[in-house]
């Protein structure tokens, strides 16, 4: 058990009037113990109550070894997983991860008519918004990494090159550089399809004069990179150089401007109005970010409706992005980390625009 | 909506006693309405009642579109997902889908108190054993391109190739066959590392002497294929190829076997009595098989456990295996139809012993 986390935790249940709560997400558990376990279809759940004790149940197939601070409660495919986990409940309020598969809080249900589930994911996500010394260091290793893996694509691009022989390349880059996993959903877009801000890498091939974006995101030793970076092959058109401009000036406008106490919102605002008063308002899509950590997207929030306020330790993206129907589309994107005075970027991949041959 | 999946999901819920149910996983969503959503955080649920009707609740950015026979209730990020849905339901019993995220459950409840879940997937999965004609081609189609990777794979065996080598071209195979997604999890084991049937792909490079176990998975519009088969590389030992032997006897005893009324304990004893009769009976650490589908793992089991009793339109593997500590592994797996009087062996990529170079 991590100490330290488990006592900010513990604190925010206290916040939350919640006296215990069941963890069940992967990432979250991890944060709390060091195991990582994919439990599929099977369950897990580590049960801590507002007095600090934590007891971790999990299949027999999951091999969890115990540890100083956390018990065990190892049930088998013949048992009913949710039987022991119901019996030791307190009465009252229980509050549930947010995505414990169903069958598993029904199972707690009908054992027990006198507990109530409340959705109880708040404490350790919060927890997690403030990164640590050994989370920053994964962090930034894995975006020195990512810095790496796009210049190598980006030298790679040649004419005719395809979407997705591009994404190929880059999950064999990954896979060199010790990813944990396959760089499934990551974005290769040519041209006109650069201006859908999810189009799946397709036969595409890459043509003279067309945009291409690289949005490349996986995670390493469990702590996510993620960014985004778009070149022109072998010309730019005065649109094409006129947008790029602005996204970085918004891109860079919002970097600028963190540092602890700055509101998120105030931070989206900044990209926006850098996007707006070149006239591509209606342009920018989506939010200006997301947290990131042990999962690519988690709190806090970087959009105009965010409650969230930078303080140290929050990493969380900048992607300002314009994208026009049928010509093309920009988006440049940075983790950033905030830091005691300032924030630090974690990507330091150049974002002069580039016109690549 | 598919009227006739449909017409068998609602006798199920009769069969049950289930007046309404809850069905939120993407490939059961698919199964009856051909929409294909992956919602992550967001909420998806397909709500069926027992006289047929049946309404789709998602989030206004899954784009879902009208069809005939189904409604629709589009909600936005800055609504309730489950305030309609709760409104909509009847009180008394809901059937839930297994694993639907408890926040969603939770809303539902809190805004609900005269509505009981309990565990409500089985309509659909059950349903969901038996394929009709379209699934009975696309998963033959999808069995067919494993076959030629297969091939390729092996073909591309050398000295010193790394499994994680491997791993990485049979994804570019899979990619050039279009395959839905990137092929997370596929197997490759080479020499004592075969022992493991769950061995992940690492820098272990190919010696003469080695086993080498391509077990090969991935959707294909949107069914899943999924294949193993052993080789040898440059020579193999006596017990390689007794062990080799015994695995391939136990696999073709299974298969032989199969047809409608046949149940699929007797089809998981019959394989593992070859093995055992061979002396290798404590090696054989794993169920003989699952069913296969939209997902790569769903009803019937197949195992000494099963309940299940063969069907015309059912799919499931065959893959017995013996796994040696320290020295070796096979494993020969196959999905298998059941057809009106017996089975179809959906994979045709040799099964004899070869020793390659």
């Amino acid at each position: 058990m991590n100490q330290k986390r488990l006592e900010r935790v513990v604190q925010n249940m206290r916040r939350e009037g919640l006296e215990q709560i069941l963890v069940s997400s992967t990432a979250s558990v991890y944060y709390l113990t060091g195991i990582w376990v994919e439990p599929m279809e099977r369950m897990l759940a580590l049960y801590l109550r507002a007095d600090g004790t934590c007891r971790l149940y999990g299949n027999a197939l999951f091999g969890l070894e115990p540890q100083p601070g956390l018990e065990l409660a190892i049930h088998t495919d013949s048992d009913v997983p949710t039987a022991q986990l119901a019996a030791d409940l307190l009465p009252g309020t229980l509050g549930v991860d947010k995505a414990w598969p169903s069958k598993f809080l029904i199972g707690v249900l009908e054992a027990r008519r006198d507990v109530t589930p409340v959705l109880g994911s708040a404490p350790v996500d919060d927890a997690r918004q403030f990164k640590d010394a050994q989370e920053i260091a994964a962090m930034q290793q894995a975006s020195r990494i990512n810095d790496q893996v796009v210049e190598a694509a980006i030298a790679a691009l040649h004419e005719g090159v395809q979407e997705q022989e591009m994404a190929a390349l880059v999950e064999n880059l990954y896979r060199s550089h010790g990813a944990d996993r396959s760089a499934e959903g990551q974005l290769v877009c040519f041209g006109p399809n650069a201006a859908d801000p999810h189009h799946a890498p397709n036969a595409t091939p890459l043509r003279e004069g067309d945009c291409a974006v690289l949005d490349l995101f996986i995670p390493i030793h469990r702590y996510w990179c993620d960014m985004t970076r778009t070149v022109f092959f072998r010309r730019v058109s005065d649109e094409g150089r006129r947008v790029y401009e602005t996204v970085l000036a918004a891109n860079q406008a919002a970097e600028e401007m963190i540092r602890p106490g700055v509101p998120l919102a105030q931070v989206d605002r900044a990209a926006r109005a850098v996007i707006e008063q070149a006239g591509y308002g209606p342009y920018f899509t989506h939010r200006l970010g997301h947290g990131c950590g042990l999962d690519c997207h988690e709190p806090p929030d970087n959009s105009s409706a965010s409650p969230a306020v930078a303080q140290p330790g929050m990493v969380f993206s900048v992607e300002p992005g314009i994208y026009l129907p049928g010509r093309l589309g920009v988006r440049i994107e940075d983790l950033v980390l905030v830091t005691e005075d300032g924030c630090q970027v974690l990507n330091q991949a150049s974002k002069q625009l580039r016109v690549v041959d």
